[in-house]
């Protein structure tokens, strides 16, 4: 059974960082979340790839336990192209070919609809509206963004952040969404528009939570090598989103422990291009990083 | 007595942020430093100063129990001009006036000599490594620098580095010391030199501490606003050294408490232009950010 519904792209990428290339490799930000929900527990996808998306991918993801029946498969999938520099902070865009991402609408899954947990990862907000009719009685609906969309449909994404109970974008979007330097300031406009939970994504540096009056600071995990940071936010929120869904807890406290793990698949993400290091890495290796960071932030 | 022993610079700053400005206000690392250790130990300045130099500063630092019997007056006051831009990351230099510090040579008064902790602020490397020929035995000499030093003085800035106990520097200066972009490296590549401590500071971030088999990441304080982040590093490293000083405890598990007690102070620094801010601290206040610190990284 489906515990937690993911609504986003899956996408072929080609991308170049200082330590090498891989190209048409599998992508897009439901791929890397579905990846890293699960393993805590069900992920089911609603995205689209075209015809020519190869089939070794949707056995790849089955077999890790992820329901692609909300995949359609229609027209050609989306692709881009990308590169990082040194820093490897932000990604530079070559080129975005939509395809059938182009006219995608989100359709849930009869088997999806009484998920308890729904990821809307970074789409279109008119899209991410759609989905709210479609799903029974939800627990805790969670959205990502970019600034794409805060420049080009800036009332159509307060709308969804109206809807959700925690949201969750990078530092450099929370400042530009309510224009202001202070990450507590724009944390604090956030919540004012009705989510639960605000988190603010800071790549390498970690996390922040706000939430009703309370702050919660998580480390990112210093890595020898960054191979690939791609696909690092949307491992980290699949993976919050999949330890939630096991848990069946939405407070505060146990929120942490799911940005935590969070943080945890995303540095491993980091480690490798494309899906590889996930489609290496056990629970194991998780709960090991996992005690880590515990290590590593007592004082 | 003297408890540490801070050789670095006593300013006079004109800065201007996104929320005000002032001139020729009280400025200088060994300023900041002294003034945030001074919350927990009794520091003693080496520095030098002009004859333009306002006595009330002088005044106010021995008030705060601070031993400026090292601060020489001679010449005129070393004078710097900047400004942030609105997102407060990096210092832009307008001018800097040298004065008397452009001949500065660290003398160690006959009564800080016996003193067990010291903190070499950022100045020329090769003034640095006169001060060790002139302190007894102290059990911990800590060290700041910056890219200046780094790029025209690198032979003599790793001399130093070999010679003390704990390297402080930001990541963006880890990264370029060792040429690369993994701090992970580049602690790596510093350890391997001497220090058995390495502590990168990165600004609104935290800071991170790696000694031989651990590291320790430290959270930055979420502040609303950041008036003038002028003199954070300095006041991290002069609150971390006073704490040392005031524990006499060099274990690894103290130097982490130290880190967050630097966070602490540096987080109340920024929120107030020059020594503003921690004119009007008290312990009392150090403590209950101390406690928040606590409060918001439990998982």
């Amino acid at each position: 059974m489906v515990e937690l519904v993911i609504v986003g792209s899956v996408a072929l990428d080609t991308v170049r960082t200082p330590f090498g290339r891989v190209e048409s490799a599998l992508g897009g930000a439901a791929t890397y979340a579905g990846f890293a929900a699960s393993f805590f527990s069900s992920p089911g996808l609603v995205a689209v790839v075209g015809r020519d998306f190869p089939g070794e991918h949707l056995t790849l993801l089955r077999k890790q336990g992820i329901d692609v029946s909300g995949v359609n498969v229609e027209g050609s999938t989306f692709r881009w192209e990308g590169f990082y520099e040194y820093d490897m902070n932000e990604a530079k865009t070559v080129t975005t070919e939509l395809g059938s991402f182009a006219s995608f609408s989100p359709v849930i899954p009869a088997d999806y609809r009484r998920a308890k947990y729904v990821f809307l990862a970074n789409i279109d907000p008119e899209l991410q509206l759609k989905v709210f009719g479609q799903v029974d009685a939800p627990k805790l609906v969670a959205m990502d963004t970019m600034n794409f969309w805060i420049r080009s449909k800036r009332a159509a994404l307060l709308e969804v952040i109206g809807k959700v109970d925690l949201l969750l974008l990078n530092d450099s979007e929370a400042r530009q969404l309510f224009d202001t330097p202070s990450l507590v300031k724009a944390a604090g406009c956030a919540l004012a528009l009705g989510p639960k939970h605000v988190i603010i994504k800071k790549g390498e540096h970690g996390a922040l939570m706000f939430s009703e009056g309370s702050h919660f600071s998580a480390p990112g995990y210093p890595l020898e090598l960054i191979k690939d940071p791609t696909g690092c936010g949307d491992s980290f929120a699949g993976a919050l989103m999949g330890y939630i869904a096991e848990t069946a807890d939405c407070s505060e406290r146990n929120l942490r422990k799911a940005v935590v793990y969070g943080s945890v698949v995303a540095s491993f993400n980091a480690e490798d291009f494309s899906l590889e290091r996930l489609k290496r890495l056990s629970r194991e290796e998780i709960t090991k990083r996992y005690n880590e960071f515990l290590q590593m932030r007592s004082f």
